[in-house]
């Protein structure tokens, strides 16, 4: 196996989130794709990640390939990667090694570790609002509503998305109207109401270092997703437990 | 009562330098003006501040209002503010309501406090050294002083102004004389010398955020008042017990 | 003894760089030059440190001098330097007097100290290995082994240099070859090597902001010195002593 990426922005800035969310994770790299899917420790968020083949200027992949690996010391080596350097990977007996090309070559090599996992099932999802916004728009709101509570409920009614939050003091709520960049489909006629954890979304909404857009799905009472995608290169999703009213 | 505002930056900044001072306070609406007098804690520094009715798009008060609030909570909400809101301030029942408005539209409340205190007044004093000087010369006089001792001197005579400060092992003078920008005026033909607490003034001198200009005012070991204004806009204000000499 | 600099940034700088390694140190001012030579606490580095008399506007110094002074409070002076400020330097009894002249005029003055250190000798040391380079490169390649361990290893031969460190669980390697900017010479045919402590490093190579180029010098298993040098202007250089290899 050899990868090699003229960009390594899209790896790097991938790692970094998903590190935030999820420790030691198992990439799988298949001929077309290094893929992750992964659970966060405390089993409330899932995390799916594809980097396409077509990112790679070079991309040798013969056999599916699983590589587990401590996120953490991927991200601190990721982030070594300047704008200029071309990012090779390979795999060298028990180690990953990645190397960085410009004026000098720099190689660093970490291990792959054991991981004990059952492979993830990416669960199958229904929902009943959709919405397509400007990621920074997700962002904003995820930060007004972090100063008043630790949740915030999404309600979307067609056309409409509110994200509302109640603390014990103060309260916080914003409201977005479809318009020629935002989206908001919901079936039916029913107001679709769901709470979810503040701090959870504030890691995931930094996909918006990847794509300008956000796709946000959820059901009343019903788990939320996140995609940020950038078209044959990257798609970095979530998926997020809904608290229940009484949390 | 309501009111908006398509600056919200005199509100903003003014309510975070005061809440640097203070934690709770009572703003008076009036039909003229938002005011707001308050002592810190320590009944060191008394902070006055009054943003004009002619500097708010919608100036809808009838009758005089008081209004207590937690500072901080309010500058956390505050600073969620970007620069093409519009803000609005409305009463609902036992809450503030601030509305910002741009794409979306985003809706703070917060509760109105309890607050038992007697209504503050302005002293009524006279100084003997009076100086007009750009602000961010205070500022930087402050700077150079903290790092050498606690407090510092003001000395003026004529035409000169001394800031000194003598710590344990260094001191630090810096001589300011007047000039086109800086008035020095001293009543008298007497020296004028105080005392005053570093660690205050770093809060003060804040209000260079809202105006280029500061004037000082101080007489021997006597209070100093700082006064940031905007013609027609803003005005914050900042007495500052002195230090006695034996300190 | 009265000296003036039009630009501070040198003097600020390099007495910012040598106060991360040394608390206290003794600056020798002759007819020529402002000099220190000292040892960190820990005896493992030593820095040396020379600002010609002809970075001077105005320089009279009719006999040796000899100043020891707390770094760090010089440092936290210096700091206050804004660009266009003159600076002087005077004594005045058992103090030393800093002024800053541009609009205003701002006086330091920090106590002159006793210490009670031998002079220190600069060793007289011959090195198999001499590289320059520009200084940003061994900056950077500071920080790439500085996620991997806490040691690394100089490993050169003509025209190559690599730097390596091993650490538990990662490996990290820069090579770097000869070119227009980079020049490696290396006495005899062997390959030279030698590991030193990357936190000592991490502070010499701020000596980066002094200059563009650095000099290496090692031979097997014996000090480094590194030198950041703009002519007749500064010299800033630092032995570090090696790590044996079981460290």
């Amino acid at each position: 196996m050899r990868l090699t990426l003229a960009e390594p922005k899209y790896l790097k800035d991938s790692v970094s989130i998903i590190s935030e969310l999820v420790n030691e994770a198992t990439f799988k790299i298949t001929p077309n794709a290094i893929e992750l899917v992964a659970m966060d420790p405390a089993n409330v968020a899932m995390v799916m990640f594809k980097l396409l083949s077509s990112c790679f200027t070079e991309y040798d992949v013969k056999d599916n390939v699983e590589l587990a690996i401590n996120l953490n010391n991927l991200k601190q080596i990721l982030r070594r990667a300047k704008p200029d350097d071309m990012l090779s990977l390979e795999l060298e007996e028990n180690k990953l090694v990645l190397q960085f090309k410009s004026k000098t070559t720099r190689t660093f090599s970490l291990p792959i570790i054991e991981l004990d996992e059952k492979e993830q099932k990416i669960p199958d999802l229904k929902f009943n609002a959709v919405i397509k916004a400007p990621a920074s728009l997700l962002n904003e709101a995820v930060e007004d509503v972090d100063i008043v509570a630790e949740s915030l409920t999404l309600e979307a009614e067609s056309g409409k998305l509110n994200v509302v939050a109640e603390g014990d003091l103060s309260k916080a709520k914003i409201e977005i109207k479809a318009s020629d960049e935002i989206t908001i489909n919901v079936a039916g006629s029913a107001k679709v109401r769901s709470k979810y954890s503040v701090e959870y979304l504030k890691k995931m909404v930094d996909g918006s270092k990847l794509a300008d857009e956000v796709h946000i799905h959820f059901s009343d009472d019903y788990p939320l997703k996140l995609e940020y995608k950038s078209v044959d290169k990257v798609l970095l999703a979530f998926i997020l437990a809904p608290r229940v009213e009484n949390d």
